[in-house]
Order: C-alpha cells, then structure tokens, then sequence
C-alpha cells in the first residue's frame, strides 16, 4: 500500500472517551513534532450524536458519524482508530481491516481469545495487501522505556535473570465506592491484570525480547462486595494479582499488580537485573531511566538517573530542550510518529505491537487466570 | 472588549522558534483540554518567507505572512502573541495594543528599562479599552507550582521567612563551544540572570505575593572567552549569578543561576520556608510537589511528596486520570487558557503577570547587576 | 529471675564473625545510650583459640574461651549470647537455658524443624523460671520499623490489605564466583529464602500482626552451578525466591528475595497498603518512613518522608539530635537495650520474637519450600 | 614522638556533653573497627563532681576528675580530647599541648581571633615535637565525603568552576522558644554562620583543595527577639547567613546557612559543578553520594547514586559488609582513627584538619561578617 499522493492519510477515530482523548491530542500534535506523512482529522465517530457532535468539536475533528460502518467504507479513510470499549474491538478492527483500511487498536486487543484470534487472522490478511494492524501499548513509547529497549539490545545489561514488575494504582480503595461495570466480569472482561497487569507482563517480553513459557499465578478480589443500586453486590474480577513468569532464556520475572495499592496513582515499576547491568523505571517519574552498569568501577558503581530529554535520547529530537520534560500524552504522539513512518516505509519498518503480540499477550494473561484456577500450578504456554 | 460573536477569536503569532513551538501546541490543544472560547490560529509571522511558510504549515497556522504590521491591522485578528526574540518585543507590542489587540508577549518584557516603560504606558491605556497586555512567565501555570501558590495564600505556611532559589543548566559547561548572539551583550541583553534568573525571581515575588525592597548580587562570567570565527572573542553576559533579596514583609531570599551546573539540565529549584510549613519544588520533576506541615505531629512530620495529578489541583480537572503526569509544554496550554478565561470574563479575572510585573522584575534584576557593579553592596528598590 | 544485686549481668558471646562484630559493638554501646542494667562482656567463645584470644582483645571481651560448654556453666555468667553458624544454635541454646541463662540467639532458630522444636520446648520450660529466650531478628529494632509498627498498631493505615515485602542483594551475580559453604544444602540449610527471605516474612507479620495462613511459593536456582575446587559443582540452594502469602484477617503479602538484585546491596524493601493509609520503608535509607495519610486532604496527600530521628520516635532519645542519622549496627544496639529491659522487668515486658516465634516464621518459610515443591500449589498453616 | 611501649594510649577527654558523648562512642569503637595503636579511656573531666562521675560511668572512662590541670599533667595520658564549649579551648588546649599531649579539640577552634592564632601558636611549636594538634571537623570522615575528596582529588570532576554548599537545620523555627546562651553574641561567640556555616566552608575548602581568597557575605537575625526570664531579650547572633566566595583557582562558591529552614534536620549539602563532572551529597543520607561523570556518553549520563558501604570505599573496609550504612557516629570513629595512625605513623601521614587550618578558616568567616558589616563588599583575604 503507498501513501495516497493527493490527499492527506485520512483518520477515522471510533469512540471518544478517555483513550479517544489523549488519540486526538495525538493525531493533532504528531505533524508540528515529527517529520511524518500529512494527516487529516476526518470523524470522529460515536452513537450518541449529540456527544459526538460535541466530541469532534472539542476535540477538533472535521466530522462526526454514528455509524462507524458508514465511515470505514470511505474512500478519504486510511486510518482507522479504535478507542471504544473492549468488547467492540474485534467487530470493528476486522471490518475496518476487511475495508482496507491501516487499523491502530487500543489494548486490550479483545475481551476474549476467540475474538481475538478472529482479529490476527484478519490481520495476517491485511497485511499481504500492505495494511499495518497496530495495537495500543503507548507505553512501548514512554521515551524512557524505548532507552531501556536499546540498553538491552545493545547489550548493556549482558544477560537478564531477574525481573521484576508492578503496576499499581489506589481508585478501588474505598471500599464504600460503588459498583461499576469496571467490575463486572460480563462487561470489562478482566480485572486489575487485564487491565494494568496487561502493560506489565507486556513490558516483561518487550524489554527482554523474551517469551513467557510458563507461569504461575494468583488472584484475589480484596473488596469481594460493593454497593449497587440495589443493595451490596459481587466484584466478579479481581482487584490485585501476582504471578511469576519463566522467560525463554531461563530468566524469571514477577509481576505484582493492585488497584488497592494506596498512595500509587499510576505507579507502573519494572527492574530488570542482568550480569551486566540492571534497569528501573517509574511511570509516575517517566522522564527518568535508572541504570546501573555493573562493569564500571565499583567505587563509582550506582544506580544512575537518566533524565531522558536529551536530543540522543528516543524520540527527544522532535520535542524540547534538554531538561524540559514530556508528560503522559507524549507517548501516545510518538506512538502516532511510529504508526505514521511505518505505513510510509512499508515493509522496511514492520510495526509492533501488532495484533499477533496482542493475542500473545492475552494467552499469557490467560495462562495466569488458568493456574489460579489450579491453585497456583504452573501453566505452560 | 467583548468577545467577538461571529467569529472565533483569531490569533497571530510572531516568530516560531522554540517559543513559537511551545505556543503553537497551547494554542492548538487549549479547547480540546479546556472549556475556553473558541480560537483560530489565523496567522504566523516571521521575516523569511519559506521558513515561515513552512512553520505555518508544520505548526498547524491558517496562514503565513512576513509583515508583521499588516498582521496586526487585520480585523479578525484579536490576540497577538510575540514569540520574537526580545530586542523586537517593544515595537510589536505596542503597535498591537494600540491596533486594539490583546497582547501575549514572551518573557523577557523588553531587553531594556526605557522600552519596557513605554509597554507598560502602553498596556496601561489599552487596559482601559479592555485589552489585555500578558507576560509569558509560563512556569506560573506549572500546576505544582500554582498549588505552591495556592498554599501560601491559604496560610499553610504560616509567615515566611526564608525562600532558596537557583536555576541551574549546563548548556555552557564546555568551553570550547563556540560565541553565539547569546553570550554578547548587545545583542543579548542579558546572561543567566535575565535569562533563567528572571523566573527564578519572578517566583519568589509571586509565590510569596512579597516585593523586593533590596538587593545585594554578584555576577560572574566563569568562561570569559569563547571561539568565534576569528579566534577567541569576549563573552559579554554573565554566565552565574548569585543575589540575595528582601522581601518587604522582612523575608530573605536567595538566587543563585547558572549556566555552568554541570548535569543539571533545567533545574529550577523553590524552597520556601514558612513559621507553618515549608515548601519545595524542581523543574525537572514538576509534577511534584513537597510540603512539610509543620504543624502536624513531629513523628509523622516530613516532606510530602504531593504528585500534582488529581482534579482537585490548579488545571488538572481538564487533562488525565491521577497519576498521568504533565510535560513542561502543558504550563503553555494553562497558560493560554488564563488569558482566553480572562479576555471572555474581562474586568473579573486580571490577567498576571502582565507588562507592569514584567517591569517591575526588570527593576529587579537591574538592581542586582548595579549591586555587582557596586561590588556588592545594597541596592534599595 | 531477678538481677544480680552484688555485680553486673554478665554476657557470653559465642562465635565471633560478622555477628559477632555487630553484638559487640552493641554490648559496648548499650550501656552509654540507654539506661540499662549493667553489663560486663565477661567472655567471647570460639573454637581457634589464638583467633579467639586475637577477638577478646580487639572486640573488648574481658577473656576468651573455646568450650562453650564450660562457659555457660559458669556463676558470673548471666546472658549467652549466640552468633554461631545456624547448625550449632539448637545444641547450645538448650544447654545454656537449661544452664538458667537467658540466651540470645541469631537467627535462623535452627536449620531444621526438629531442632527448632526443640529449643521451644526448653524455652518454654526456661520461661517458667523467668529466663529469656530471644531471637535476633535485629531488624524489628530499626526505629523506622518500630515506629512502623506503632503507625499500624495505633490505626494509622486502617485495615491493612496488601503487604509487599522484598530482599534483593546482589552478591551472587558474578557466576565465576566460586561454591562456598552457604551455597550447599548440607551446610547453609537454605538459601537466599531462609537467609534473608525470612526477614522480610517476619516484617509481614511483624508489622500487620497477622500470621500466615496459607502461601504459595516459587524457589529458583539462577546460577546452577558455580566453579569448585574440582571444577563446577551444583549450587544446592535457591539464590532467588518468590511468595505470596494469605494473612490471618485476609490481607495479601508478596515476598521476593534474591542474591542477584544487580546494583541491590542491601535492600530490604516493605510496602503496606492499608484502607486509611500506607507505609513504605527500604534498608539503603533506614533512616526514613514514608507514610501517607489516606485520610488527609486528597490536594495535600501524598508519601511524607518521615526522617526518624527525633526524640518522639522510637529508641532515639537515647541517640544524637534530629537529623544525625543512624546506622545499621545501632539496631542491635536497641536490640541489647529491649533485652536488658525485658530482664530487669520480668513479666512486665516479654520479649519478642522470641524462640516460638522464630519456629512459627520457619514453617511459613517450610511451607513455602514445600509449595514450590508441589508446582505451586497453595500449602496451608 | 613514639608510641609507649608499655601500655596503651591513655586518653583524657574534657566535656561530656552532645560532642563527650559522641567522642566516648568513637574511642570506645575504633580498637574493634581498625587496626590501630591500642587506647585506654583513662578519665573524663567535668566541674559538677556528681555528673562527671555518673558520665564516666554510663560513657565508659575509668575515672573522673574536676580539674582538667592535673588531669593533662598525668604521665598516663597521651591524648587530651577537648569537648567543652568553645571558650575554654585555647586555655586547654595550649595547656595539653606545653604539657607534652596531643590535643584533639572540637571546632570551633576557638571564640576569637586571638585566641586562635595563640592556639597556632602552641601548636607549631608542639608539632616540633612530634605532638598533633588536631581539629575536629568530623564531617570530612563521612565516608561519602572522603570518597568526594578522592574524586576530586584524581581529577574525575576535571576544574571545578562553581560550588554550592548549604547547612539548614529548623530548631530555630517557633518564635516561642526562649533565649539562650547560643543566641547571645557574648557565650555563643557566633550564631549560625560559625556554628553550622563554618562546616560548609570547611568542606568547599578541603573538597575542592582550593583556599577562599575573597568573599561577600550577609547576615541576619530572622528573628529578632525571644522571650527571657524578663520579657522579651536581643537575640544577638545571625541565625541565617549567606555568601559567596572566591576561590584561588578562580571558582565561585556560596554558602547559605539557616537555623529557621523549616523541616531540614541536619541538612549539609554540598554540590560541585566542575569541567568533566559534578557531585552532589546530603547529611542526612550521608551514605549516598551523587556522581556525575560528563566524559561519559550523553545517552547515559546522568548523577550516579553511589552507596558508599563498599570495601573499595573510604573506611568501609573497617566496617560491615556492602549495603549495611553507618550512621553520624561512626564518622567520630574514622576520626579516632586517623589520629592514632597519625599518631603511629609521625611524620608520614599529617593530620588534617589542625589549628592552623582552623584559623584560617575561622578568618574566613571573619570576612564573611566584615564584608556583612560593610554593606555586602568584597572584603579579601
């Protein structure tokens, strides 16, 4: 597929809410801070029109549709963008992708494995005829987080053992706070590891370069009941999970997450100790990478903070000065940067994660799921 | 001045470089994040005419143009908002107030005491016809450092007494780059002090609401010379600085700058200590806050790390989810939505700082060069 | 038991190395920061008299013995105090108790279960006569933990729910680092899990004051095998370990230890996660809490660090003024001042841990060992 | 002079105070940490019979006495360790040193100028006899400032061009609290400057190598009065202090000192910015020093947290094993120690800092108040 040559790439945007915002900040600042194709913001695309209508002007969108069927058969379409609730994912993103259309989908890829096996097959279609079929984890562009990438696949950390990874947040704390479909196992498909653990065990393989082969794990639903309108009623996912990860190359990983963890707002943390070197790493500081190398001398050993806004850095050119830091959105640009490069290139710059390693990814966290099913046996993959 | 009800309001910027880049993305985010009156980003103005047609473009301008002058007669023009270098601040500022524009102008006000006295006339009158004259302080709208403000005013520092503030880079560090426009005096204006040590300034005096009475300051030129194109030529500007002041309710406080602190990348770092409380804050970790109450129980007493990320903080309602931190550019988005809230609510809501602050800190700083020219000795204001 | 009236409580040391060096200190010491019954090291212990003799005179013991047995036989003796390898612990704690002397003993209680068994029942026998038998787990004495503690008890964190506990060193990371006696089974009776592992597990239900109630658990040998004297032998024990472990009143707690935490040197991390409040704590930085008060003004919240050396916080009236930080060796310090207080006090103060204590933690420590055994699966307590 | 062949050290120590109890510590220690020239803690010296005889007892000295003449008189004593108030110093001091002793005295060296230079006085001539004269800045023991000085010293921060050093403590914050001796001009002989500023100076001298050879300085009395047996008294000291020096290599430093900096402890913080590096270091984790190496690349740059618990760094040899941090005290104990291998060794190895290196600190100080007094000008030295 080749770059239309007379019209901007044209962005369709399903869905509006949380995700679709920080989507639009993106497709609107990726222009004016990398040298990428030209885009167009064409429709934005919801069911409430009233609130779409709002959304595209707010959001600055051209158009609004309620019919996302409607807008992925046009021609002035290349990129469809899918931010809308989980469970609409694979229907959308495989039209979209039957239509021809470049597909970059939220995390997670599918509520369940079947859907999301659909999706992959759709995709490995797709891409025959040229089509990228992206998948959302930003965080893989989190500037510090793609220099962690490059210390270990430069060989900065020598050969990885240990890893060590968490996210947590404390939204659930209150345990008078009520009932939401957030919680129900029908309508969010999985809890505190669906949801964060996801990026975790994500990070987990992308840093290394590793697969998980077998796992084990545990979860637990701290706060079982909460009320709902009619009266007290059953948390049917889990709040806070464990598990521990066997890598291919014989490392072992955990993975610790919490939406109880009180005081952590948005506290993604991921070590990685090799013979050589160990990385850490903190959402809630994401200007800063700590690395230690172990092979300088040891009176002057020590973890050191990398401040990652310098022009040698990833992505760091096309922002500010050194020291004037990137906050949360950035990624979300970058990752638009890297969607945008990719579909120009081609071939040249396959673009990852891509619906494979979002399928990957969720028998990975089904594999969990299953062995807390098993009392905590291990599960292989 | 009312808000035009046909139209959005239309704004020109002159100039694109790094400012213009930081100003654009305001622009150009503030009605997505922000409840604000609509805007156009109508033109950008620079003097060559490919470079700016290309700005226009990448920026995400309407237009472009090379004449400033014509720019500013324009009737759909409302804000003008000068990102030239200062030397050309006075000219356009006060041609566009008395074209009847609003007037956003980068820090610093005037490169000297004469032009920024006739922009403060200037803006006086215009403010009589409801216009609004705004200095770029920018870093005013750093949440953390609103919500410092907001603490100071809501007491719970009690009286302050002492305030530490440097600003440290380290973009001069090797000595063998070479002169720039920059390190000469004519063509500067100033060095570190005028540079980085006017926000320093500016936020004792706004943090703690108290003017500087008297100085006592030093300069120094650390690297004297640099490379030019016909061997070593004189730096002109200082490149560290150091002042103390106090403030009229009695409080003293210090500045130090540098352009010579080796690693430390756009540190600007506010310590205020209250009888109550005190306060701390670093520009490369801006999302956090530290505040030590010190009217709490001594065995739980400490500094707080506050992570300004909730809604109930200055400007964060309008961006993420807690725990998704901002990036230095947001300050700019805040920014532009004062002035809009401002221009929409007139009289109520004064914009600050606005040119008459620009001259006062001006004063200040003058001051503390005239007392490193009296070899240190005070200088009252 | 009451105190010697005619002269001071005289103390036996047995065994001399790394605890041996920091017990001294801590009988030296006691005296000066405490007010305490008076001591008098009458008597250090070992099997190499010439190395003995060389540790009486650099450590200050008034003489030296290499029969252990006739030592705690002896009238002036009134406290043995054992810092030997875990595998002779159960042979001369039973003796000195059943000698009438109050023991102090290093932890591990023993190596094996029955062994430990065994010293409970003397203990329990020796109580009845008023002797004490307590065990070193040193770290409860670090005055940011014990004022952990009284954070907890006095329902500074409301209900706790999560605990997260870690110990990561990094000694073992270079794998040409040759087998030494603590990597053997036979020898070391455990590995990184028993060694510093069981701290972190007495931490858990130390600080929240529940016991385990059912763990799950995974052992791992990193580095299999390390060079010996006639080439590579197999490493025995686990260098890196992992659990999560279900708490009386339904808390859950994770535990990760490992000897190759790269750039880890000795980093005993715990994280507790309450409905009103959390605490965080890291051995690198043992002078400092960090406490966060869920109840506070969302605006204001956030982890205080808390710098625990005030007059108001545990164990430091008797050391320097605020902010002159404590060491590690201080600990046994304090740890010899709760001793030498719960003797002179009788039933008042009943030491803890004490021996029963130490056998409960080392069957959650067998438990976790022997769910890893069973892949995983949960062993109850 | 040679060590005694017959019998250890004896040591005499005057004062029993905060520094008495601190120095008692170190002497009791240092024979177990390093391999020095055995000592015996002979007796202690204090007015009030009672409280000098309950001193020794809980400090263990073997015996106390009320005259301090008789006492540096005696045959067994070899080392005269001075904790009283500075006042009394140069009678003492002077005294030990005619009578043939070496003298460790607290700082400050002494209360005046006078006193001080005859202090030199003494010692220069004690020094031909073999007798040091050793002053106690015990600061320049914390390990990680020892290792600061090693860096500067093998050239790892290249020139150093700027420094920055601050002590803040806040026992001065309440208002309430009453007068003092150490807030009259007459008892205290300095406030803030000379109490906690004088170890600020101390360090920017010794780290950097470099003497001050002009300086600018400010004082104040922030507040001003406080409440005395008779209503409210002048409180006559600074209890805030700025400056700036020159140093002879042409580096800028400044020192900032505060009694009223709410919530800082015992906070020293010293910064070095130099041409190929910069450290940073904090008293209150005074195990930690920050390092930043700027010939490394630019991608991993960054300050270094370097734990300084490692055999390869200053002391920690003598010490525990990696990751086990010493507190405040042990400094007292590194001190012990170089003044017995002075002692040993004779000639070889100087010890530093001494009375002449305390005078001429103390005349910079003198400047800092001189230039005070002259509106803030250069006074030089």
């Amino acid at each position: 597929m080749s770059l239309p040559t007379d019209r901007p790439l044209g962005i369709a945007m399903i869905g509006y809410a949380f995700m679709g915002r920080a989507h639009s900040q993106a497709w609107r600042t990726v222009g004016a801070a990398f040298d990428v194709p030209r885009t167009a913001r064409r429709v934005v695309v919801g069911r409430d029109e009233s609130a779409v209508a709002d959304a595209a002007s707010r959001l600055g969108w051209e158009e609004h549709a309620t019919d996302w069927r409607e807008v992925i058969a046009r021609e002035d379409i290349d990129i469809v963008d899918i931010c809308t609730p989980g469970f609409l994912h694979a229907e959308i993103a495989i039209a979209a992708l039957e239509a021809g259309k470049h597909v970059l989908c939220e995390k997670p890829l599918a509520n369940d494995t079947a859907e999301a096996e659909a999706m992959v097959t759709a995709a490995r279609a797709a891409r025959q005829r040229g089509q990228i079929a992206a998948l959302g984890f930003t965080y893989r562009r989190v500037p510090a987080l793609a220099l962690a990438k490059q210390f270990v696949d430069t060989g900065k950390l020598g050969r990885i053992r240990q890893v060590r990874a968490a996210y947590f947040q404390d939204w659930l704390v209150d345990e008078n706070a009520g009932m939401s479909w957030r919680l129900r196992q029908e309508t969010a498909g999985s809890g505190a590891l669906g949801d964060i653990g996801s990026h975790a065990v994500d990070q987990i393989q992308h840093l290394t370069g590793q697969k998980a082969t077998a796992v084990r794990g545990r979860l637990a639903t701290l706060v079982p009941q909460r009320p709902g309108a009619d009266g007290l009623e059953e948390v049917t996912v889990d709040d806070a999970a464990w598990a521990t990860l066997e890598l291919e190359d014989g490392a072992l990983a955990s993975v610790e997450v919490s939406r109880m963890a009180t005081g952590a707002k948005n506290q993604l943390t991921i070590e990685l100790y090799g013979t050589d070197g160990a990385l850490r790493f903190d959402l809630e500081n994401p200007n800063e990478l700590w690395f230690l190398d172990a092979t300088s001398p040891i009176a002057e050993q020590g973890f050191t903070r990398v401040l990652v806004t310098e022009p040698e850095h990833p992505y760091l050119e096309a922002w500010w000065p050194q020291g004037h830091v990137l906050g949360w959105e950035n990624a979300f640009t970058n990752q638009a940067r890297d969607l945008l490069v990719a579909i120009r290139d081609g071939e040249v710059a396959p673009y990852a994660p891509d619906f494979a390693d979002g399928l990957a990814l969720q028998r990975v966290l089904d594999a969990i799921i299953a062995s807390d099913a098993a009392d905590g046996s291990t599960v292989t993959l």
